[in-house]
C-alpha cells in the first residue's frame, strides 16, 4: 500500500530527502509553512550541519542520513574509512534521536560486506529497502494507532508526530471516523503551528491550534479523549522521551483521566529507564527568539531543554509495529 | 512606606497612568520590553478601548480606571448621567479582572455624594485615596508572600504577577534570601518575556525565561520550590482565575509537591465557586500570530480562551492582605 496519498505534502519522499544526481536535496522543514524550499547537501558535514541547525527533524533526520550514506557512497566508491566518518558524522549531528545511531548499526555490517565494485548501487538498495519498511511500519503502527481514535473524539498532540499519526488519522477517517485535533504550538520552533496544524488543515481534518499553556483549558473543559505524540526514544518499560512539553501535556492528561500513547519505530533496547537519559541542552537564544524576532531584552537569562522525559506512570501505551505495548 | 524603589519601571505609578493636565497617559504595557511609549487617551471610551486592546492589563486596568474617572470629572464636572456612562465603559472593558467593577461599586456612592463645587478634587482625592490603599494592600500581600519564599528556592511563575510578586521578591531580597525565578514566556502575549523576565533582569534577580511547555521539565527535576503567580480571581473558597497556562502549572506542580500560591488584592464574594466561571475567549487570530508576525496559514483554525481556573484542591494558599488564606 502507497501511503503517500495518505500523507500531507511535508511528510512526501520527495519534500524530505532525495538524491538529484550527486546533490542531496533536503527539504527545509524550518521555513514551512511559508517557503517550500530545499537545502543542498553534497557532503556527510553538510547533511549533519543541517540536522543540528534543524533544517529537517525527527523522521527526517533518518531519511536525510540514508541518502546521506547514498551520496557519499557514489562520490567515494568503497572507501570505509570515508564511510567510517560519514557514520559518525550523522549519528553525532542530533543524539536523542537514537533512530539514526539504531539503522547504522543495523544495516552496517551488510553494507561492510558490498563488493567495491558495485559499493553505491548496493547501499541504495538497502537504504530503499529500508524505507520500504520503514513506511510499511508507520503504516502497521496506523493500523494500531486508528483503532484507538473512537468517533468524534478531541485528540491534544504536541509538535509535529509525523507519519503513524498522521496515518492514525488517514484510516479513521477511512473507517469513517470524524475528530478534531488540538495541536500544540511547540515553542520555541513552533512545530505545531509551522508544520502540524498546516498539514491538518491540508488533509481537511477538523483541528484548533492552541498555545503550549492551553492544554489543561482543552482537556479539562473535557473536549479530549486522548492524547497522542511521536518519541524521539522509548523503551519496551514505557519510558517516552519526547518533545519539551509533553511532560506537562501528559501530567494534565493523567489528573482527568485522559489516556497518552506516543508512537515509536523501535524500542531502544539500552536502556530499561530512561529516568536519567541526558536529553539535549539547546542555547536558551533560542528561547528568546520567535521566528528570528527577539521576545526579551539581552540581560535576560533563558534556558531551552529540547526534551521531556515521561515515565510509565503517565504512558497508558507505546504504539508500535507489533501493537500497542502497555 | 514607599514601594515605588522596591518596583521595575514598568509597575512604578508614574509608567502605569498618570494624568497630565486633561490628558491620561497610559504606559504601554504592550510595547515593552522595546520601546517605552504612553497613550494619550482623552476620554473613558478611548480608555476602555486600550483596556480591551491590552495596552495595559491586570492591576494597570484598575489605575487607568480610576485616572479615568478624574479626568472625565475634570472635563464634565458633576454630570452623572456622564459618569455612569463612563463606570459602564471601565467595567465592561475587559470583564475576567473583576477588581475595577468592585473598586468602582465600593466607592460610587462616595463619589455621588461629593458637592457639584469641588467634584473633580473629590474624585481624585477618592482615587489617591484608594491608589495609596492598593499600594498599602501590595505590601501587606509580600509581607506575607515573601515569607513563602526560603533562601535558594527557585520560584516558577506565569504571565506577570506584577505589585505583590516582585515585592515579595524584594523583602526577601532584604532579609537576606536569594531565589531563582523560572518566568514562563506565556503566549501569546509573551508577558513572562516582555514584561516579567526584563523586570528580574532590571532588579539583578537570578532567573530563567522558559517556554511555557518547559514548566514540567524544572519542576520535575527538583528546581522549583513554589509556584506563585496573581490572580484575576479569587474566591475564599480557593478558587483562582488567572491567565491561562496557570492550571497546567498547577497541575505540573502538584504531581511533584511544589505548592501553588496566588496573590489576590480581594476576594470576589459573589461566587463561593468558580468551576463555571465566564472566562473570556479572544480571537483565535491572536493566537496565530507572534509579536504581530503570523505564526501559521490562513487555513488554520485556532482558538485563544485567554483565562483558566484552578480548583481549590490545586491552590495551597491565597495570600491576601490579610494574610495566606489556605
Amino acid at each position: 500500500m502507497n501511503i503517500q496519498p495518505l500523507l500531507p505534502r511535508s511528510l512526501s519522499h520527495e519534500f524530505i530527502a532525495h538524491l538529484d544526481d550527486d546533490v542531496l536535496l533536503i527539504g527545509m522543514r524550518s521555513l514551512l509553512p511559508f517557503e517550500v524550499r530545499s537545502l543542498a547537501s553534497r557532503s556527510a558535514e553538510e547533511s549533519a550541519h543541517a540536522i543540528r541547525a534543524m533544517v529537517t527533524q525527527g523522521g527526517g533526520q533518518l531519511e536525510v542520513a540514508l541518502w546521506t550514506l547514498v551520496m557519499e557512497a557514489r562520490r567515494h566508491g568503497k572507501d570505509m574509512a570515508r564511510m567510517e566518518e560519514v557514520r559518525s558524522l550523522l549519528v553525532g549531528a542530533r543524539r536523542t534521536n537514537t533512530a539514526v545511531q539504531r539503522t547504522l548499526d543495523g544495516m552496517w555490517s551488510e553494507l561492510e560486506s558490498l563488493p567495491s565494485s558495485s559499493f553505491a548501487s548496493g547501499v541504495e538498495d538497502i537504504v530503499v529497502t529500508i524505507l520500504e519498511d520503514q513506511d510499511a511500519n508507520y503504516l502497521d503502527m496506523a493500523r494500531f494507532g486508528s483503532s484507538l481514535i473512537e468517533d468524534g473524539m478531541g485528540i491534544l498532540t504536541t509538535c509535529f508526530a509525523e507519519h503513524s499519526f498522521f496515518l492514525s488519522l488517514a484510516l479513521a477517517r477511512q473507517e469513517g471516523r470524524s475528530f478534531t485535533v488540538y495541536s500544540q504550538e511547540t515553542r520555541p520552533y513552533l512545530q505545531g503551528a509551522h508544520l502540524t496544524s498546516p498539514a491538518l488543515a491540508e488533509m481537511g481534518y477538523d483541528h484548533r491550534l492552541i498555545t503550549d499553556g492551553m492544554s489543561a483549558h482543552v482537556v479539562s473543559s473535557g473536549k479530549v479523549g486522548i492524547y497522542m505524540t511521536a518519541s524521539d526514544n522509548a523503551t519496551r518499560t514505557g519510558w517516552v522521551v519526547n518533545k519539551v512539553g509533553t511532560l506537562a501535556s501528559a501530567i494534565v492528561c493523567a489528573r482527568y483521566g485522559v489516556p497518552y500513547y506516543a508512537f515509536s519505530t523501535g524500542f531502544d533496547e539500552r536502556f530499561s529507564s530512561l529516568e536519567d537519559f541526558a536529553v539535549e541542552y539547546r542555547s536558551g537564544d533560542e528561547v528568546k527568539a520567535c521566528q528570528g524576532m527577539r521576545t526579551t531584552v539581552d540581560d535576560v537569562q533563558a534556558i531551552y531543554p529540547a526534551f521531556d522525559i515521561v515515565p510509565p506512570d503517565l504512558v497508558a501505551g507505546i504504539v508500535t509495529r507489533g501493537g500497542i505495548v502497555k
